[in-house]
């Protein structure tokens, strides 16, 4: 019988934007195998109701169980902040978020006590990052942004635009005038945009992006567990549900690499 | 047994930018009563395979022939581009859609013979503007380009923002550089930007607005076939799959009216 060490990692997302926490994994953990399971007829999961997000997550949860992953991933902010309890009921491995990661760097990184936060819509209004960073100390002051321009600014590869720099000053003046020091990028499409925000914010500000901080989580966790991949070719497998417009121009441009191993779910 | 022409018109949408095309029909045809379904659970389309769009919209259209509508108009520049021969394959009503009306007027109304069109992702791709104008004249010239951006503009409701105006900058040049004289508005949400566009391109490029054209095909088909309404009081009722975030404030928008009668279909 095969150790569970050589098992995969499962990381799943509504659509591309968890590409980015594989990105993250491959420079952390480069001998991990990964199986992605990406919902790109579904997407984008933010609009809709808590119900459907739930059953969505558990069918992709099943699936990915069956395919024997040593550890579950949730890539995406919206299925974090809404079914991460639901996932965690379901799943006999481990499961890790994008939002506990993020949360957990941004409470204990923030001297002065203010920590910005900025994402979908979905995921600000449902207060999951407010929550999960007060949970470490409940004396912190968050202020949160909806800014859903980012995402479709990203997807049109606009990282380094005048466009794209007008925009994040506007969303970001409300956050900078309350002396953030530290700023939670709580989308997975976000890290792309991370030199331009690092400049409209300024070098003193901390940016926490949250695949960076999931794949360190992932790393500590794994060798806790003594579950680590011990070397051999590391094998990565992409499903997706649909093939949408540019699939692999902007899944290439989130992951760093090129897009092989990529299978069609249809469900 | 009551006559047809007091049945309502179905107009159909992938989310809620049909509503300017419901808008526009309330103020060409205001004794219509009119059904309308925004697939909000699922919006957008635009990002979706054809195999996907079509399925989806046979599915809104045999929702709304149950109903017992007198005509169907897509209102969702995606399906008209994907699924619309299909959709008309299956209706026993008349099927207008918003590209074939556009198509219609700018075909007509070029004097330099080079039409400008805007649109999704999906719909530019797919060319069916191109094809639709060039079937009322093969020698005229199109030029073409997807603004993805200008949705999300929209829905965040920077209708006259300085982001947006650098936007329309940047997606306009090259088509201005090509001495469009017509430039067709080809996706629901742009009749809202149409100040902004008109500035933006210069007065003297007339903007084809599909919205207006389409009511005004709808009432000359209707009048052809003797199946206008009579009189009495128009109802609307608007059928949604999902409540989404800001739903009323961006349907208010788009509508330019109070949004009364909404009713979610679950699916």
């Amino acid at each position: 019988m095969p150790s569970a060490a050589h098992f995969p990692i499962g990381v799943f997302d509504s659509g591309v934007g968890g590409l980015t926490v594989v990105r993250a994994l491959m420079q952390r953990l480069p001998q991990e195998h990964i199986l992605y399971f990406g919902d790109t007829a579904r997407v984008p999961y933010g609009v809709k109701s808590v119900e459907t997000i739930e059953q969505f997550a558990l069918q992709i949860t099943d699936f990915l169980l069956e395919k024997q992953v040593k550890m579950l991933i949730i890539a995406c902010n919206t299925m974090a902040a809404v079914a991460a309890d639901a996932i965690r009921r379901r799943s006999p491995v481990p499961v890790l978020d994008v939002i506990e990661a993020g949360a957990q760097v941004a409470a204990a990184s923030t001297r002065k006590r203010q920590v910005g936060v900025i994402g979908t819509l979905a995921t600000i209004s449902s207060g999951a990052y407010d929550q999960a960073i007060r949970s470490h100390d409940p004396s912190l002051h968050i202020h949160s942004r909806a800014c859903p321009l980012l995402v479709p600014l990203v997807e049109e590869g606009w990282l380094d635009h005048p466009v794209t720099r007008l925009t994040v000053q506007e969303y970001l003046t409300p956050l900078l005038a309350n002396e953030i020091d530290t700023l939670v990028l709580g989308c997975t499409h976000y890290p792309l945009l991370r030199p331009l925000l690092q400049d409209v914010a300024g070098e003193e500000i901390r940016l926490v992006d949250s695949a960076e901080t999931t794949a360190e989580r992932a790393a500590t966790l794994l060798a806790q567990l003594g579950l680590l991949s011990r070397g051999g070719a590391a094998s990565r497998h992409f499903y997706v549900t649909d093939v949408p417009q540019r699939f692999r121009t902007v899944g290439e441009r989130f992951l760093g690499h090129p897009l092989t191993n990529v299978e069609i779910v249809k469900w």
